[in-house]
């Protein structure tokens, strides 16, 4: 079986158990705490980031962009047959350009100006005993405003389209539900004030691959109540 | 033709021009100030990032993930023919994985740590009168620390390969040669320090595709004396 090295509550984790969900890939995965990265972990991806993937009898994909489109695209060809064939980078050079264009959006963008913000502050932080004094009210604030603009992006995306990336379920909303669903366990998305987006993450939240995430908690953080509910 | 908006030391754009220059690819190159983004821009490319790249009769590419991805492996069905053909992303899936390990390690995490910082404190603040009073020296000095421990990373994967993602050139020598490249110009490279990764970058400096890099300049900060020497 490959074997996934993740954080439960890692963005980019997330939304690769979500691809390998949705394209009936079984992983083995096992925890790394972002806060407490050492040598072992730095001698298999040097870049210290989660995650990664260990094909078996095959490479080891380090980071998100090697992992997903790995098993997207090239994994296809193992053997692992689905029906219908579901191609979460599209097949069209167009569409697929579309999808990468906001799985970096999310996975770079909305990351780098919400996700490990808030992250960082609010979890990471107190678990490394760096915030003993609490999270930086300051950051806080500028990661919050920041998520209003990325909401409304993504209501708007989701206004002209069936899904994100376009027609089809794509890489494009697993990274983005990898980040959203984070930041819902945090409490920090006000779905009253995004209903089509909020429509947008209740069809993706339905899905059988999304059911794991909804199970995860971490000790002494506990997700916000309707974390888990498909109708909150 | 396609049509390139970029900034002439934008890393991410020059490695897009070198991987153009590579696969023999014509562009119409306009400049976007990266302090100066305003709406025009941000209609084409919302997340306000270069480069941005229009394919004639196609789509347009936003940001390094997809502009790259799709000239170097959707683009050639296209009639745009090369003996030998010149696959930037490698033919076999895990060499291919490495590649993109490598250019998401050149294009965010070097960018994140160096580059977008060093460019900032030196260049973009005092172009935006946000600099008056000059780089803010700890910023640069983490910076500076930063590179040494990626010139080192690159001296070791130059040591180990032909070339950093492989066997063959790749565009994870172009991703980073764009950020080098930048770094050079700003004389932010102890090469002396670096013997093997100062190889490396000197049979990528010879190539045809960098010709026009080399002749860059930005009226105001000029480049090191030894910027376009290939003999440096």
């Amino acid at each position: 079986m490959h074997r996934l090295t993740h954080y439960r509550l890692c963005p980019r984790s997330r939304s690769l158990r979500l691809a390998a969900g949705e394209l009936g890939l079984a992983l083995d995965a096992v925890e790394q705490e972002p806060w407490a990265i050492g040598p072992q972990f730095l001698a298999v991806n040097p870049a210290g980031e989660l995650p990664v993937l260990e094909i078996s009898n095959g490479p080891i994909l380090c980071g998100i962009y090697a992992a997903a489109e790995y098993i997207c695209c090239d994994l296809e060809t193992s053997g692992d047959s689905h029906t219908p064939p579901l191609n979460l980078f599209a097949t069209d050079p167009e569409d697929r350009a579309e999808v990468r264009r906001l799985t970096d959006w999310f996975h770079n963008k909305l990351d780098r100006e919400v996700t490990r913000e808030l992250l960082f502050e609010k979890l990471y932080a107190r678990m490394k005993k760096e915030g003993a004094q609490g999270p930086n009210p300051e950051i806080l604030r500028v990661a919050r405003t920041n998520l209003k603009y990325h909401l409304s992006y993504i209501s708007y995306l989701s206004d002209q389209r069936a899904w994100l990336g376009g027609d089809q379920l794509s890489f494009a909303d697993l990274a983005a539900a990898g980040h959203i669903s984070t930041l819902d366990y945090l409490g920090e998305v006000s779905w009253q004030d995004y209903p089509i987006a909020k429509a947008w993450y209740q069809r993706l939240k339905s899905r059988p691959a999304f059911r794991a995430l909804l199970e995860d908690r971490v000790p002494g953080m506990p997700a916000i109540a309707s974390y888990p509910d498909l109708d909150f």
